[in-house]
């Protein structure tokens, strides 16, 4: 280590480089490349979302705004959630952010910070840990358990690992990678006891629409919770459409708190552009029927895939119940980093090492299925010729 | 205070309310208000930067991109550079953040986190102090002093503040508020003391171009620093191209940590949208003219604002050297807060009470000229007035 980095804070400095983009970096350049390693699809944001986010710039809407999100946003997360959950919460509950991840920053930063613990179920998605480690708390993994009939949260091994200094669990359903989705009853057995530990609960529902047959959404906090509890809600307009590079999430949170989390976005990125939220607003209006078929391509992209890697009897996986991930293992294969680089320098098949969502995913690699049939086809018969080659 | 906001973490609840928005919220709703209260102009922004974002959308550039910035706006960032202080530091010390606010918030994050200090002269922009408290660090203001011929600060006494906590000198220069601005004696004092000890520097010159006199910019670090030393700029493309809203800006820091700072621009918003970076990068490249006519507009602001409150005996004020504030008190009025809520009310012009910058501010309000010279006249004459009244 040279000086200069030694000289940094300790958190920074031991911030973990991602686990992905390791092997992206390695494979990148290959011939051929289907890359099925970063989580997002290969359909860029739909045109009219699109559209107004320019047509707001040729307004001249390039000033400062409201640090909150601007009110016509803010409402029509309102009128989201008011249909998909059949509860109206108001629109003050909802802050606009820079990012799912800067809604998952903010979050950290209202409730942990130095010497406190955060407890969560791994595999998870590596950026909370690290979030959480940066704010100088301690990220808690507690692992799901992997058999043929898919992943398991043991709820009372979760609540055992919490102690005096534990300020939140973090959970995220459906789970990415593993898919996971947690039902009503651990739902409420979390809900529960953070209630009798007066802990707060970050939920992570970024992939609630993507869920296996023919439901709308996966179970949520808010079906069993009160508008004005212990709960961050962190999403992100990335997933359902297509928006992954517009950098816009939301954050909902009791209205109570909300000059605490204006004043935390103030002092991080002060807000997101105006554009940037008609976009967003759009999306929400009127981007059911895009969001539909991005379910439905992702419901055969799983299907292509599953077919293909059950003719192998060397792959281990059950069917993801949520998100858009196949998180799989090869028997035989125990260590991911190694196995994703000879795959992609072998298959050209871009897939993300299992290590990279902490411990727990060691010997797994995750395949993101929100991509195009064909692309998937041809993934899935270099995957199975090479396995069992 | 309510369970709520009590279950928070410290750091969270205690950072305070913007005193500027305070006002604002106050004031805003006046009849015939002039707004000169918050830091930013009156011109949209340039139509060929806004052309480029809504190209780069059309284009479909909608994907997660590098997390550091693409190639192509760092390269015009070292180039921008090069051309202002004649140094060809290449392109891999430049980082697009999402804004200038979360470029210092890396910066702290780089550097300065439970129980560190840094030091910065004050009155200063309050989102520096406030970002490191969030952080659980602990901003220790040195106070500039104001006489008739300006601000000033001494530097011994910024280095007589420095203790065995501190990590880390922060200095905005030309100064919001005050138009202070470091000459090269100066800088060179606190860089050699910085070597000395140990210290990072933050050099925040956002207002760098702004400067009086005919001058290209103003001094910087850059100009007596080596390129790996512990220095890190801040930056934005705010007020040089009339782009506040967009919340983009840059860090420039030596390449050497790049990969600690890629990983703090993960783990907090994951990056810019590539469609902002492409019109950053025409206010880079293409940006010169309308610079020079801001800063033109701001001389003449600074002129017509500068004479009206000149004929009046009670206003205390020296032209400041640099940025694009006027920072004046009225004699026999030590409320700032106070003030700038009865002059809203009374005169519909809108300024930032002092205080908001500190408490080396009390008794100033804070004018920006950056805007039209028929509202600046107007509110100049009101203020004019009002203040002989």
């Amino acid at each position: 280590m040279t000086d200069l980095i030694a000289s940094l804070r300790d958190e920074a400095r031991m911030a973990p480089e991602s686990g992905i983009v390791e092997v992206v970096s390695f494979g990148r350049e290959r011939a051929d490349l289907i890359p099925l390693w970063v989580g997002e699809g290969d359909l860029p944001t739909p045109e009219f979302i699109a559209r107004a986010a320019s047509a707001s710039l040729a307004r001249g809407e390039t000033f400062y705004t409201h640090q909150r999100g601007i009110p016509v946003l803010r409402q029509a997360l309102a009128d989201y959630h008011l249909h998909q959950f059949g509860k109206d919460w108001g629109a003050e509950r909802y802050f606009v952010t820079g990012s799912g991840m800067q809604a998952i920053q903010i979050a950290v930063r209202l409730v942990a910070g130095n010497g406190d613990e955060v407890v969560y179920p791994s595999p998870a998605w590596p950026n909370l840990p690290a979030a959480l480690e940066i704010a100088g708390a301690r990220a808690i993994p507690v692992p799901l358990t992997f058999a043929d009939d898919g992943w398991t949260l043991d709820a009372d091994r979760l609540i055992a690992a919490v102690t005096p200094r534990t300020r939140a669990i973090y959970l995220n359903s459906p789970s990415n990678p593993t898919g996971w989705t947690a039902d009503r009853d651990t739902l409420q057995a979390l809900l529960g006891e953070a209630r009798r530990r007066g802990l707060w609960i970050i939920a992570d529902e970024v992939y609630s629409r993507f869920v296996r047959g023919g439901l709308e959404r996966a179970p949520s906090f808010i079906d069993i919770a009160e508008p004005d509890e212990r709960i961050l809600y962190v999403n992100t307009f990335s997933k359902n459409w297509a928006m992954t590079g517009w950098r816009v999430g939301w954050l909902s949170a009791p209205p109570e708190i909300g000059q605490v989390v204006e004043n935390l976005i103030q002092y991080s990125t002060s807000g997101v552009a105006e554009f940037m939220q008609h976009a967003a607003h759009a999306a929400l209006t009127d981007g059911e029927a895009f969001l539909a078929e991005q379910v439905r391509r992702a419901d055969l992209g799983l299907e292509i895939v599953t077919t293909a890697l059950g003719t192998t009897a060397r792959a281990r996986f059950a069917v993801p119940r949520g998100a858009f991930y196949l998180f799989f293992g090869i028997e035989g294969e125990a260590d991911s980093r190694a196995l994703a680089k000879r795959i992609v320098s072998e298959t050209g098949v871009g897939l993300a090492p299992g290590i990279a969502f902490g411990a727990e995913g060691e010997g797994f690699l995750r395949l993101c299925f929100a991509r195009s049939p064909t692309d998937l086809h041809a993934a899935a018969a270099r995957l199975r010729d090479w396995i069992a080659r």
